[in-house]
């Protein structure tokens, strides 16, 4: 049986999941609100940059990125941090689209799947 | 070439795909409509657990769910059904989004990927 | 170490990417705008035949397919071409819900996820 490990855990979700060589990472959110987009998705990157280190990955290796903003005219500036985070070598498959998210003061929610 | 098992099809989709020792489950919805968004989850998740068990997985082994709601007011309401469902040593990597579902009385959609 | 490889990437993203006997396929929208949302989905599902052709996969061989309409009331239309386009004895999970996109002519996106 494959092995499933799990990381970072709240009451409802765990913030990554390992099994089956691949890494699953939660969709993150800022915990500094408000805040810019630009910073939000720093902020997320950053945990996700952790959440990956703690599943032996990192951001060279995911494979696809969802990303939610909570007004699609908000990409733009969301781009600008993920332009500066992203491996560029290693650019991920991605989708970003708009959505509501759960606090209307979080304007960026990030997921990403990487190989471990 | 890996094998890949579908099962529980419609015309347009299959509730559950088999490949690479996962399970990957369609966005599922209620049938019984209306309804509220609580009974509306119970209804999914109930069919979530048969769409695992006939792929030879569980909820244990969810690794990643989606979640849309229909307004993003409902999402506490949902959490209590969620929360009374998961195996809280085994929580999914989760991300939670507001999106307008394809029949107006559907309050929440869920799709989940699993190891198999 | 699982070997990576990535198609067609912008400077913001990959089109696609193979990683351990997977393809991730990004969410992909129209060019030839505006047009019906029959012809973008049209144009999205030419564009993701060739990006899984490039990996070394086809339509028969997908597992999920995550598709944004920007009105849900355009979903049965984009269904008549999906259905005209999808292996019937080989179909995959699917979630489809409403959201906004990044230009306000594009009134589809569609992401997928297939076996290589």
């Amino acid at each position: 049986m494959s092995t499933i490990i799990r990381h970072a855990g709240s009451k409802i979700l765990s913030g990554a999941v390992e099994a089956n060589g691949m890494v699953y990472v939660a969709g993150t959110v800022a915990d500094r609100l408000p805040a810019t987009v630009r910073a939000q998705t720093e902020e997320i990157l950053a945990k996700i940059d952790a959440l990956l280190a703690a599943a032996g990955s990192s951001k060279s290796k995911i494979v696809s990125a969802q990303i939610w903003v909570a007004d699609i005219r908000l990409r733009d500036e969301m781009n600008e941090a993920w332009l500066a985070w992203v491996d560029p070598h290693n650019l991920p498959a991605r989708a970003c689209v708009q959505a509501a998210l759960a606090n209307p003061q979080m304007l960026v929610e990030i997921a990403v799947t990487a190989v471990k």
